[in-house]
C-alpha cells in the first residue's frame, strides 16, 4: 500500500496546510479519502494521475472534506474521463450531489455511481479484487465514518525445488497454494509446508479516522491494522475543546494506536492553531512511539 | 481603486495557477469578482482580510467562476461573521444555492442577500455610496455578465484663499460645490471657476470583462474606463478554438481595449496550455501597448 497526504488541515483554512484529502495506492488501484477544497490542485501540484482515481471515499460532508469534489469531477469531465466513478458518502447528501452534478456537470463524460452510507454500524462497503473496504462509525456533530482498507490475502508462491524435487501437477500446485498438506508420492509422507511455498508477504490494512470524539470502542474495529491515520486536532491542553467540538488530542490518538496495537500510528487534521505540530507528534510519541505527524505532500510506502 | 487578481487561470486546472477570482477596493469598499475553487486560500496567502468582503460578484456558474464561494461562506461563518453578505449571481443559481447553504452551511453567523441576475440587458446592480455596479452582458456558453464599477464623481474641494477673499458663507460653499456660478458681492461679476475650488480627480472605472466571445458591441458601453480586464484565452493561432469555446484571444480582447479607448489593458483567463504568457501579452501589445497579462497576485493602484 501506498499513502500519500494531499491536506492535513482542519476547518479553518490557513496558508500554509490544505484541508483534508488523501490518496491510497492498493492492488494497483487509486483511492480518494475526502476530498476538501484544492483537492485537484495538490494532485496535480503532486503529480498525481487523477484520472485513475475510481473510487472516493467521503467521511462527512462538512466542507473540509467536501468541498473539492465537484471541482474534481468537472474537471475529470473536463478532461473526457468515460470510466465510472463511483463515490461513497453520506446518503443525506445523495439529492443535493445530484442536484449539483445536473447544475454544473451538464453533460459529464463519465456515469457516477453515488453509493450512499449509513453510520449505524460497520459496514463492507467495497469488496474488489485484491482489496476490501469496510466504514468505522465515528461520533461527530453530523454522521460520520472513517474506512478501513484490507488487502486480500495473497497465495503463497510455490518453491522451483519443490516442483522439480517432487514433480508437482498443477493440480498439486492450486492444492497446494489453497492451504491444503501434500503427501510425498513416493514415502507418503506428509512434506513441511516451509519446503513447498514461500509464503506471501502478510496483507496490509489502512484505517482512516477522521473526524470524531474520542471513541475506544473503535479500538476492536482497528485492532492490528497496519497503519492508522487519526485525527489529532488539538493538543493536550485544549482536551476540553476537542470534547465540546467532538475532535480528539493527539494523546487521545494515541491512546487508540496504542489500545489496538497498531504498526504504526499518523496523526493529521491539526487546527489552524498549531502552525508547527511538534507539540501534537510529541505528546502522541509519549504513548505510542511510533507516530508520525503528518504534512501536505506526506508520502510512506507500508 | 486597488485591484489585486487572486487567480487568472481558465477551466483547466495546472499546478502554478489558480482559477478566476479578483479583489477591488473602490471608496474604502471590498468586492470579490467571481470565486473559483480555492479563493480562500488566495486571500489568506495574500494577507486580504476577507471578512471585509461585503458583496460578491459572480459572472457565470461555471466552476472555475464558482467553486469557491461555499468554501468561504462556510469560513466567514466559522470566523462568527455577522454583517450581511451581498451576492449576484445567475438567476437560474439561486434555488441550488440557497438547497448547498442549508445543507453545508447550517446556524450561518450572518445574513445572505442574493440578487438574481439577468443578462438580457445592461443593468444597474448597485448603488451605493462611492461607487456604481453595473452589467455588461456577455456571450459564452451559459449565461454570463461581466461587471463595471464607476466611483461616483467627489465634489470640488473650496479654495481657503477664495473663502477668504469672498467671505464665502455654508451656502455658498455648498452652491459652488455642485457646480454653480459665484457673483462676486462686490463687483456683481462671475468669478472664475479655477479661483474658488480645486477639481477633484476624475472618477476612476473598472471593467471586468470575462468570459466571452469576441464581442464588439461592448466596446459602448466600457468606452473610456480607466482600466479594462479582458479574458485573453487564447493566443492568434487557437483563434477558431477561441470562437468554438466562446472565449477570445488576446488581439481580441486588445481590439476592445484599442476601440474603447480605455486607460489600460489587463488580460488573463489562460488556457492551461499557456504555463507562460509571454506570446498572449505580446499579440495583446500589438494591437493596445499599454497592455498587462495579470498573474496570481498582482495588484494595482490606479
Amino acid at each position: 500500500m501506498e499513502l500519500t497526504v494531499l491536506g492535513c488541515n482542519s476547518a479553518l483554512p490557513t496558508s500554509y496546510r490544505n484541508p483534508s484529502a488523501q490518496i491510497l495506492t492498493v492492488s494497483g488501484r487509486t483511492f480518494l479519502i475526502d476530498c476538501g477544497e484544492g483537492t485537484q490542485f495538490q494532485l496535480r501540484k503532486l503529480h498525481i494521475n487523477f484520472m485513475r482515481i475510481d473510487y472516493i471515499f467521503i467521511s462527512h460532508i462538512h466542507g473540509d472534506h467536501i468541498f473539492g469534489l465537484l471541482g474534481l469531477i468537472s474537471t475529470m469531465s473536463l478532461l473526457n474521463r468515460s470510466t465510472p466513478l463511483e463515490i461513497f458518502a453520506d446518503a443525506a447528501y445523495e439529492d443535493l450531489f445530484n442536484r449539483q452534478i445536473a447544475f454544473f456537470c451538464e453533460n459529464l463524460t463519465f456515469p457516477i455511481i453515488y453509493h450512499p452510507l449509513a453510520v449505524d454500524k460497520p459496514h463492507v462497503i467495497l469488496n474488489i479484487k485484491g482489496v476490501q473496504v469496510q466504514t468505522v462509525p465515528l461520533v461527530h456533530r453530523v454522521p460520520t465514518n472513517g474506512f478501513i482498507f484490507r488487502e486480500q490475502a495473497k497465495a503463497p508462491n510455490i518453491r522451483k525445488s519443490a516442483i522439480c524435487k517432487y514433480g508437482l501437477s498443477i493440480a498439486d500446485i492450486v492444492s497446494i497454494k489453497d492451504g491444503k498438506p501434500y503427501f510425498d508420492s513416493v514415502t507418503g509422507e506428509e512434506v513441511d509446508r516451509s519446503e513447498l511455498v514461500i509464503e506471501a508477504e502478510e496483507p496490509k490494512s489502512y484505517a482512516y479516522i477522521s473526524d470524531t470524539a474520542y471513541l475506544p470502542s473503535i479500538v476492536e474495529q482497528v485492532k492490528g491494522v497496519s497503519l492508522l491515520y487519526h485525527e489529532a486536532t488539538f493538543a493536550d491542553d485544549n482536551a476540553e475543546l476537542a470534547g465540546k467540538t467532538y475532535h480528539s488530542t493527539a494523546k487521545q490518538a494515541a491512546t487508540i494506536a496504542r489500545d489496538a496495537g497498531v504498526g504504526k500510528l499518523l496523526i493529521g487534521h491539526y487546527s489552524s492553531r498549531y502552525k508547527e505540530t511538534d507539540v501534537l507528534e510529541q505528546e502522541a510519541q509519549s504513548v505510542f512511539q511510533d507516530t508520525t505527524a503528518v504534512y501536505d505532500g506526506y508520502s510512506l510506502v507500508f
